[in-house]
């Protein structure tokens, strides 16, 4: 991943329904589309309890442009109606970064 | 969660070794400590491939304060000797949010 500096992060936190039907599909084509988008970074997500997922972003306009985006609105749109209990979203400015690689297999 | 404006987010996003030992007591044991902190306002985390773990804030002071806590210099300490195969830790400004609840079931 590059690091420009500043970068945005859009965190994605969620809760997820009971309905699966479409879910997984989607959120794969979603992660695919926005890889291709203008100003992408990169992405990474995990679930538990609670689903978090985190894209990064050149700029607020990448941000922007993503979230307007029709087949983005069109899952946004489904997500609301079928997926999603709640979800909390937070777009943020990285200010700083650490990085820690083992030198050894552990 | 309280929402004061700016506020702070750090992600610490991780990939595991294979060693489990003390890990689990340690993660929650630092959890539990956060929350005591100054300035603390809420935690998440998920882990699937890798793991995502974000702590919120009030202040970059209190991120720095808790960074610098004895008992998770500590922990920081045996996560690279042990536990982290590499992690990247991020401090953010969050800047604006969203939040979504579902109505009904679902």
């Amino acid at each position: 991943m590059k690091n420009p500096s500043p970068y945005y992060a859009v965190i994605f936190t969620t809760q997820r329904t009971e309905t699966d039907l479409g879910y997984k599909e989607m959120a794969k084509k979603m992660e695919d589309l926005a890889a291709l988008q203008p100003g992408f970074l990169g992405y990474e997500t995990a679930r538990g309890d609670i689903g978090i997922s985190i894209s990064y972003w050149e700029s607020l306009e990448a941000i922007t442009q993503w979230k307007n985006h029709a087949d983005h609105l069109e899952a946004q749109k489904l997500g609301r109606a079928k997926w999603y209990q709640w979800y909390k979203l937070r777009i943020c400015k990285v200010e700083r970064e650490y990085d820690f690689q083992r030198q050894d297999k552990g």
